[in-house]
């Protein structure tokens, strides 16, 4: 096994409501090619922005609100919730940093959907079949400081499943699932600084499994959530 | 920017109580050479065999009960608690995959003690200034499967703290602490796979942060905790 390389995609201007993000990551991969089994990481602030999902920003709290359909905690400032789209995090997502102006970028409506779209474009600019993490930072329950996660997947299986497998010694590996997205939309992240401006990465080598799985699977149903 | 590499560390042979893995590290090492400012990353499993930390599984619940400070819910078989350390996890991170015979094996009592001596062992025997990391497989609260995260760590620091700093609009990143050391810990997971019996990774390229931090910093301290 020779490994994996994360290299972060340079050359994607600044994004703009309305903008063709998947032409624009086409135009930057010119000079960094995509190959066919690579995984493409798109912070999700700039699908969102391509999206034109930016409203003014007087009011984050109410924002927040409107895209949660069910608060978990207060604290101060900040909700944590959950989103339309059944993810827990705080603030529904709802961001200030990185936007020009008084404006704050709200998730993509579907961020599944904007993984597909943008990997079809891809296919159809470029002719590699990729798969395509829309990620975004969250905080944890119990565990300080955030990592990235995957909130919108094309193309690839969000976990690989361990379940009903043995392991080198021929026991069940019964409880494993790992979460291979969240994984690599984490690794990716370290390519993507926060205050560098870099909004995608390219994870080569990676196990992912090719799939039509969504980002929504990951999130645990609250039938199953033994915290909220 | 190069990006980043992710290596698995062939060569390590089943580890056994008593053995000196930094030993076994270094000699895996003389083919896929160390550099100053690796991150090698460490499962937890062959970390503990080599400390011994071993107990006959008959009554893994009582093990993982004896492994914890608090129970914070229980469903079936599994335990979610706080463990000695002050990790929260599914029974207390006692485990009985890849392990030979009716035995389990519990986290090690200080995995960032283990990491500090698998650093200086490393830099005795190699010369190498490496960052080390201990991992296991976590659940998530509001997130299904698992990922990697770091237990133990030593060399660096565990977050890149991007509070008050400014993005490239100027404005204030304030909730933003990214923690490295787990997103270091998933990343390395994807060459360790479950089932292939690889116990260590070499990343190489990381913006990890040299430091005399710990794993335990990233423990969220009950008295933060809003779902505890």
């Amino acid at each position: 096994m020779t490994g994996i390389s994360i290299t972060p995609l340079h050359g994607i201007p600044e994004v703009r409501p309305g903008d063709d993000l998947g032409a624009l990551i086409a135009v930057a991969a010119g000079s960094q090619p995509l190959d066919d089994g690579d995984v493409l990481v798109v912070a999700q602030k700039v699908v969102s922005k391509a999206e034109g999902r930016i409203i003014p920003g007087n009011d984050r709290r109410a924002a927040a609100l409107s895209e949660s359909v069910r608060v978990l905690r207060r604290q101060h400032e900040m909700i944590i919730s959950e989103t339309t789209h059944g993810f827990v995090c705080a603030n529904a997502g709802v961001d200030a940093s990185n936007v020009a102006g008084d404006n704050v970028v709200l998730l993509p409506l579907d961020p599944d959907l904007s993984a597909r779209r943008l990997r079809a474009k891809l296919r159809n600019l470029l002719g590699v079949e990729v798969a395509v993490i829309v990620s975004d930072t969250f905080g944890r329950a119990w565990r300080l400081g955030q990592t990235n996660v995957a909130i919108g997947v094309a193309g690839l299986e969000p976990f690989i499943d361990y379940r009903g497998t043995t392991d080198t010694e021929g026991r069940d590996l019964s409880a494993t699932r790992i979460c291979i997205a969240d994984e690599l939309a984490g690794a990716a992240e370290m390519v993507m600084g926060k205050t560098t401006g870099n909004c995608a990465a390219i994870v080569r080598g990676a196990p992912a499994i090719r799939g039509r799985g969504a980002a929504t699977e990951i999130a645990r149903p609250p039938s199953e959530d033994l915290f909220r």
